[in-house]
């Protein structure tokens, strides 16, 4: 089965990430094949909206911490986060010409919550939760979540999270702007579907010529926070706070960096 | 009776919208009369704020559709929304050295809505309602309505607006920051005013010099997606989308994109 | 004992205006106090993030105004809320790389209040209350109050706030931003510690590197709302309506604008 589920249906394209035993981690070929079927939709006049979603109990899980283990000497070119499946998928959706809707099934974490600031709508099951964890890995936010975390979310609650790294529950992410409403998880899919096919009856020159201008509004100060994001993440992974806190996830303790 | 009643009192500028048989819609006459009362409310020294106000049963239904009908397949420049008119009000507004008040006394439309973002305070009564019915019309957001929306309402709920172009109902336009509070229909204009003669009676050059500081701090915003907007609505007024929606809406039916 | 207290532990630094006799009111000796424990907290790696609070039973009720009587008919540089102090003490707060955590212990006016947009986290007592009193002073916003709080609160709250000058309840503030959370006034310390000290617990390194980079997120648009406010504030010191403000508070009387 591949690793991208792929739909198109009454002018909603449904992609859903298909890697349930990774809980929908992101490794490179996953941000490309969700990249290309951005880039396709983007072209196709057929298709009014994008849904996307996660296959099993996670939304996803963000950037596989294995994977940045074996990386994390690297630099960030190796590193899949910033190799390029990941700027292909996040910059492709931070411009998207057309509505998105995110249907947000379980947990989100990393790029798993972050894109969640580039979506137009989310729904969120009632029982999924999400994580911006970048400080406590020792790093820094990406996907302009240092830009739109505040924005979105509020200055101060954007701040709790992020310097705590706690988890967010479905209610707050209503609360501070990350999804429109929480619902039963069996009715997630019904409830995103009919939104999408509600958008989708809309003439596709509106919905592509209006969020265009929406983007443009903000494109340039997301790809400025975009860059600020890189050059402060180059300079951290790998170092001791990143080694001690990948070293502790794979050893299953807590880190300790009281005497970084 | 005047097209626009202006009345002044204790250092309030009072503006009553007065087309009742329409709704209160924007003609150019009215768009002239209200930009033109607030040209010389930003002069006199003796006018502290201003409020504006409809009469009847709508604040204003905006860009009347049957003078649309008759100007779509014309360019911008013959149709009265982005005519002289237009403009002069709201370009007037957005730059506004004094506070302004909305008392929201019914439906609120188009520029009956989007003019909310450029205002500075509102009270809704809590049987009017409010539209921006620009994507299901075939066209694109004005009066920086795609940058304010966002900024305003927080991007997800003028998301679910904008591409859906579903009502926002009195006690939605508070929680989502277009008014301060919902209020009963006959109280409205009381509310309204305790408020404004209570700030009439500060300090005239305090309120304009704030007001001014204010504006400053996002007009380069507010004009440059002004810009993009009126790019993006010169491609699609008349084209087959907004012809189709001015059909429907004339032949009183439900409009058909499919095939667009 | 010292006009600011400054305690270091456990990798929190935790400030405490200590002029109760005066309400905490900021004069330049404060501002100095604050601004370099605040740059030495900045160099210190063994510092991860700053608390503010309060002796007594207020938080900070601002610039001294019998202070503002004396120097009002003086230039903006003999004004103490615009002399060497302010500008050292709110520059260096708002360009702060590390977490600031205000614990808001009593009423909160002028640079009181508006330090909060600075800071990343608050707490505020049940009791306490807030005001920016700058229009019923016959002045202009300070401290990019004037972009800040529109973005902050929402502009019709910010508007209410500013073009009124009434206060701000501490659950009001929670509403709108300016807090996280009220809480009872004798827990109001050890909700801030615990969350200060979760804070301090995570990789300094990361914590100054992410707050940094959502300092340049905005610096340059608060430096720029600094500058207009600062142009604005020159021309209305010491002029009539401000002059009225000083009397009518010094005289214990209701101001009278009405003939300005």
């Amino acid at each position: 089965m591949a690793i991208l589920e792929v739909v198109d249906d009454a002018r909603v394209r449904v992609l859903t990430l298909n890697r349930p035993e990774a809980l929908n981690a992101f490794n490179d070929e996953l941000y490309h094949a969700a990249g290309a079927a951005l880039e396709e939709a983007a072209e196709r006049a057929d298709i009014a909206c994008v849904v996307i979603t996660g296959t099993g109990r996670a939304f996803s899980a963000g950037q596989d911490l294995a994977e940045m283990g074996r990386l994390s000497a690297a630099t960030r070119t190796d590193f899949g986060d910033a190799g390029p499946g990941f700027p292909r998928f996040l910059d492709t959706l931070a411009a998207f010409g057309k509505p998105v809707i995110a249907a947000v099934n379980g947990i989100g974490v990393g790029i798993g919550m972050t894109m969640l600031l580039h979506v137009d709508l989310a729904f969120i099951a009632s029982t999924a939760r999400l994580r911006a964890p970048f400080v406590p890995l020792g790093v820094v936010p990406e996907a302009a979540g240092s830009l739109l975390m505040p924005v979105v979310m509020g200055n101060q609650r954007a701040a709790l999270k992020l310097y705590t790294g706690d988890w967010i529950t479905a209610d707050e992410a209503v609360e501070c702007g990350l999804a429109l409403r929480a619902v039963e998880p069996d009715e997630l899919m019904n409830v995103t579907m009919d939104l999408a096919r509600r958008i989708a009856k809309m003439p596709v020159a509106s919905l592509s010529a209006t969020k265009r201008i929406v983007v443009e509004g903000r494109i340039d100060a997301v790809r400025a926070a975009r860059a600020r994001e890189d050059r402060a993440f180059t300079g951290m992974i790998g170092q001791p706070a990143n080694m001690e806190a990948i070293a502790a996830f794979l050893e299953k303790r807590e880190p300790d960096f009281s005497r970084l």
